[in-house]
């Protein structure tokens, strides 16, 4: 598949940081940066810049905040080339005075996460990033649980009220199947005429990547992966994977593949991503990751950790 | 979806087999086979009935072999319901006087896996099975290496020189996207006129699901998967995602989530399946995984384990 239109986005460092309280060295960061820099990535998004009135910088790392200093050390001597550099803000977690003049900043693109409740925050948010010389985009979590209603409305306030390049479809909870994602890019191509869709997977059903491809194939082309799939839960659409796919003599794969062998992998020493039959089970019954990861936290000795018929009654309970 | 035309297959300590040469434990096979009988699942494949010719019963498993008596003693006392009990012979390592009449096995199907050259052995050994009073399948390996031409004739002699009740597409690379899935769907559709179409997916580019799903959108009504994928190499389309998504009531999930973490999380401990980067560059690059295998058995400190980008080098240059 070749397009030029199409932007990959690795965001490894923001979406694994809700693994680990985005508490990554500065090592691994400046080593993740450079090698997809040298990968030909188009975007890549290093961390929240969320606000330390929601968060304590006691506990946790500096990627949930990005600092424009530590952003810095990260990026420092490396050659970018064309690959901008991206942070997010949560729309309810984040202040539009945590954002400096785009002049003032190495950060190309702010990216505004958002549940369809909080569109009004998100829309302050993204505009106050262009009014200050960003990219931005605004990415619609938990797509769903959304009501059919409110996201229309959502959709047609973004295309009016904003700048934002894409609009993206969050798969928060792993639970689209691929018709699921015909239909919502379907859905947002009417809406929104001067913007582009984006695709942001996660992989509880093991269908991060595949969902994806049917993505591009509508023609969407703002594409989100990690490294190995690093990030919440199951963890998202692997970025070798989608590199592998995607034709574009720009992207070479060989830096992402070292990357991961050197500084990813060894990260599942302190942390546990990908598919499991807790995440699976949430994804099948649509909910949040949150109770499976609960109980992938329990002992290995602890017999409820491997009841899994257990866990599926509980989880269908809740989600009646 | 639902559609009653559908058959579930369980190929967990078949394909299973191919990663401990079929050493599964006499306890542990008759965990998954009343756990999937409880489930509702169509067929189980229980193993191979391969020549004690071709393998040494000295370094394989009861498994490999399937006698008559070993494989009472898996299914003995289990109300089996309507599921069929099935093994493989594989087309060039099988012989057709190892298949007894049906009146005095327990077993109600043989299936046989073949190279789109062997197809003629292939052909026989169905032949020979029917004869025998089973009903078979022809399952066709490697089809991602398979030629046009060479394939045509062998779909072209399958419908009419057999009478299995269905004909397998199987990707033994997890090399194949769901173009490739729609493309080969509607090529043996054409000439199976006949017979059922069958699907059996590995993992390698975390597509064995999607693409299972893919057929079953193109009326694919065979639809092959593992407990939590296990099998060769990056493993196989996760029975457990299959059962959570296809609607027949008859199918009840919990026999397969408690018997997956009573009995085949534990195998972990000895066994390594699913997903990693080796297997990834393998399927990427359309290769046979076991110089994947080989790289996966180095030690872990053996740098060379984790040069990803060498071994994709190597990799690429082989399948020039």
């Amino acid at each position: 598949m070749y397009r030029p239109q199409i932007k990959v986005v690795d965001c490894t460092i923001r979406d694994g940081g809700l693994m680990n309280d985005s508490k990554f060295s500065l090592e691994t960061v400046q080593d993740v940066y450079a090698s997809l820099c040298a990968s030909g990535v188009d975007i890549i998004e290093i961390g929240y810049r969320n606000s330390k009135t929601h968060f304590s910088p006691k506990d946790y790392g500096p990627w949930r905040f990005c600092d424009e200093d530590m952003v810095r050390k990260a990026v420092d001597g490396v050659d970018k080339g064309s690959t901008k550099l991206a942070v997010m803000q949560d729309a309810h977690k984040a202040v539009a005075e945590d954002i400096i003049p785009k002049e003032e900043s190495v950060v190309d693109m702010i990216r505004v996460a958002t549940y369809v409740k909080d569109v009004d925050k998100a829309i302050k948010l993204a505009n106050n990033a262009t009014d200050k010389g960003y990219e931005a985009t605004i990415n619609i979590m938990a797509i769903s649980h959304a009501l059919e209603r409110e996201l229309d409305e959502a959709l047609q306030q973004i295309e009016q009220e904003t700048k934002i390049v894409a609009c993206y479809i969050v798969d928060s909870f792993g639970a689209l199947y691929s018709e699921d994602v015909d239909y919502l890019v379907g859905k947002f191509q009417r809406y929104l005429k001067t913007k582009e869709t984006g695709i942001h997977c996660h992989n509880q059903q093991q269908l991060g990547y595949a969902n994806t491809i049917e993505a591009i194939i509508k023609n969407v082309n703002y594409l989100d992966g990690t490294l190995y799939g690093l990030g919440r839960a199951a963890g998202n659409c692997p970025l070798e994977l989608l590199i592998g796919f995607l034709k574009n003599p720009k992207f070479d794969i060989h830096p992402v593949l070292d990357v991961i062998g050197r500084t990813i992998l060894p990260l599942r020493k302190e942390m546990e991503w990908g598919y499991s039959i807790p995440y699976m089970i949430s994804g099948v019954l649509n909910a949040h990751p949150s109770e499976a990861m609960k109980l992938m936290k329990l002992d290995d000795d602890n017999p409820a950790k491997w009841e899994f018929a257990k866990f599926y009654e509980r989880m269908a309970e809740q989600a009646d």
